[in-house]
């Protein structure tokens, strides 16, 4: 699948327009705090949330209202959560119904979705204040202040817009993104809303984001806490032209490639820009007894915080990555692993058959001296590959989420 | 069951001598290296080992050596792990053999086990110089020595020994420990070492320690990290003098609860000597749906990095709690949930019926300003309750792991 990179984020594909305003939850800044993308029609649409049993209240109220499989706009506001506090539930359902007020469509068009403190109550003041004039300042242009919108401890705005074909169609996908601890209550909920101006079935856009978000997002950590609040949603207004996609085929996983390349590139930029940290890991494991094992060892080797504080520190402490992968849950050899790390700088492999393998640890410390790591792993046994993307683990961390609240 | 506290640690016990020597391991201390527990006459000899596929090559060593069920000393070094290298079980077994040597016994007689960097070859010259003069310095107030050189980043020296009656002849059971991150390249495997004079059988010996072991070391958590070589040894002299314990009843059950006396203050010291650690934080679950479930979600609450750094920051940060129950694996319901921080300075409820529940931030800063802090969460759904000890998240921790090797 070829794809162009273009500029306009959520906006890039037709029918989207897109605004961000600060409307007062933060008191102590003028940082916009309430974003809106809404489609000029109707639109297929498909979310998946956290597997966290502890929910905010805006996802219970986003999976009714896209129970049809459609949805006209998308409301997030950043730091609250609107989860563990009285009345959470209601409160959503009156944002939708302020929503449907100031566009004349229905409350239940909208996926609804909040990053922030967990535990206190979300006013509803800056809503009934800001909608009216958000809705007014929806434009084709109004991506980035959106993406700014839901921003809370991201230190870089994440949006992305690509161009394809499908079927001989010029298409766009086009996407905004939050998330920097994987959890919240100093707000740092992964949230990632993505348009495309595709026409797909409901079902298989359900399907296609839901098969996708194994690969991507749910193989990034940050710290291990899984957010009360994470939610990706995708809306596709089908303005595109293309036959709308309605069974599996090529046309679909024309689609489904796009979507990856949409959302890997999200998910690396996300953990790229953990809480307080200095550098990306990306970790590639093959020859796995299954994909589903590799992804799994992958994902334990960059959420070891032993592995990840040794990252920060430049050391090619192999060992720890030995050590993550033998507690990584499930029964496999062990017996012949090899290791390399690799980065713009160049690549070493300092373990084979599962010991140490001569390396120049001056060779080591310039490749981790990059912003961008990759573990290499062959387990030796299998054909099984997955990756995982990481951070490293550093003074910073502590920094951020030891930090009082207020 | 009533003890009594006395020094000697694994030396109180009667029939056990120790020691503990630099032999050089370590280049630029003179901090001993090799530790050493004899006893007079073959013991009962029990031990439970990592759960880490990839294991220090000392285990497989020390499970062959003690399946017939008796053993007569430990040996272990710190510094190297013996782990991931080549030729590491030849190794181990040539240590056993200059210790036959040195003592007259046979090399299977013995436990071993190695702490320190994986991955490198442990060299066996440090071995040959300083068994015989280990062996000469072997004394009923070694303990400390021994102590000593088996700590590595641990700050604190652990040792414990308890006076108790076991069908009213007078008993004692010791331990040494060490362990201070969950592993090791930066050496903090997790070893403990315990001795006792009651007279038991090897096999009730075996499962009161599996059992114990549920409820205490795997309990406590630093960094989620399993060591390869975490091993937890006990040998019972039965030179007190007590009717043999060979079967389950009131004297097995004594013997059991003294076992989990010196257990939990092991677990709790090393918890409270996390590396980099500040604050001792000890997690209490009850009214959750089972005993299993409770000591999970209290061991997931303590190994939230989040919640670890919010206890560094003194942030009664309660969502982080609420999220780590969430996240933990089962299916429960999470509607009913208090919790309350409790300290030497007093206690607060912080939420009730999973929501907010107000307090004094002040109370609450002063009651977490404390060194040892209790996270108290009812789950409000059964009768299960378990307990877990884990650490703050410091800067500290980073700098100790993110630091190289050399």
């Amino acid at each position: 699948m070829t794809t162009k990179s273009l500029p306009g984020g959520v906006c890039a594909p037709q029918g989207f327009k897109a605004a961000g305003l600060h409307v007062g939850f933060r008191q102590n800044t003028e940082k916009p705090d309430l974003a809106l993308i809404l489609s000029d029609v109707n639109c297929a649409a498909a979310a998946v949330y956290t597997l966290n049993k502890v929910q905010g209240a805006p996802l219970g109220v986003t999976r009714q209202n896209i129970a049809d499989g459609h949805a006209r706009g998308i409301l997030c506001n950043s730091s609250n959560a609107n989860t563990c506090a009285p009345g959470g539930v209601q409160l959503a359902q009156n944002c939708c119904k302020l929503l449907a007020d100031a566009t004349a469509l229905a409350p239940e068009d909208f996926v609804v979705a909040s990053t922030g403190v967990i535990g206190q109550v979300l006013p509803i003041e800056p809503f009934e204040r800001g909608i009216p004039p958000l809705v007014s300042a929806l434009s084709a242009d109004g991506c980035r202040d959106a993406a700014a919108a839901i921003m809370t401890t991201d230190t870089v705005m994440k949006e992305i817009a690509l161009e394809f074909t499908l079927g001989g169609v010029p298409c766009r996908m086009g996407a905004i993104g939050k998330g920097s601890g994987m959890i919240n209550p100093n707000m740092a909920t992964m949230l990632i809303f993505i348009t495309t101006d595709v026409a797909i079935a409901p079902a298989l856009l359900q399907k296609a984001l839901g098969d996708e978000v194994q690969l991507s997002f749910n193989q990034i950590t940050v710290d291990g806490d899984t957010s009360t609040n994470d939610m990706v949603a995708v809306l596709a207004s089908g303005l595109s032209g293309n036959a709308e996609i309605t069974a599996p085929g090529a046309d679909y996983d024309a689609f489904c490639a796009v979507l990856s390349e949409v959302c890997v590139w999200m998910s690396r930029a996300i953990a790229a820009d953990g809480e307080g940290a200095t550098k990306l890991l990306e970790c590639v494991v093959t020859g796995a007894p299954s994909d589903t094992l590799a992804r799994l060892i992958a994902k334990t080797v960059v959420g070891s915080d032993l592995f990840k504080a040794a990252m920060f520190g430049a050391d090619a402490n192999w060992g720890r990555a030995l050590c993550a992968i033998g507690y990584t849950p499930g029964d496999f050899p062990v017996d012949h692993i090899s290791v390399t790390l690799k980065s713009a700088a160049g690549q070493v492999q300092v373990c084979k058959e599962s010991v140490h393998h001569p390396y120049s640890e001056d060779d080591a410390a310039r490749i981790l001296a990059e912003k961008e790591i990759g573990v290499l792993i062959d387990m030796g046994e299998g054909a099984g590959q997955g990756t995982a993307w990481g951070c490293d683990l550093t003074y910073d961390y502590v920094k951020i989420n030891g930090d009082y609240r207020s």
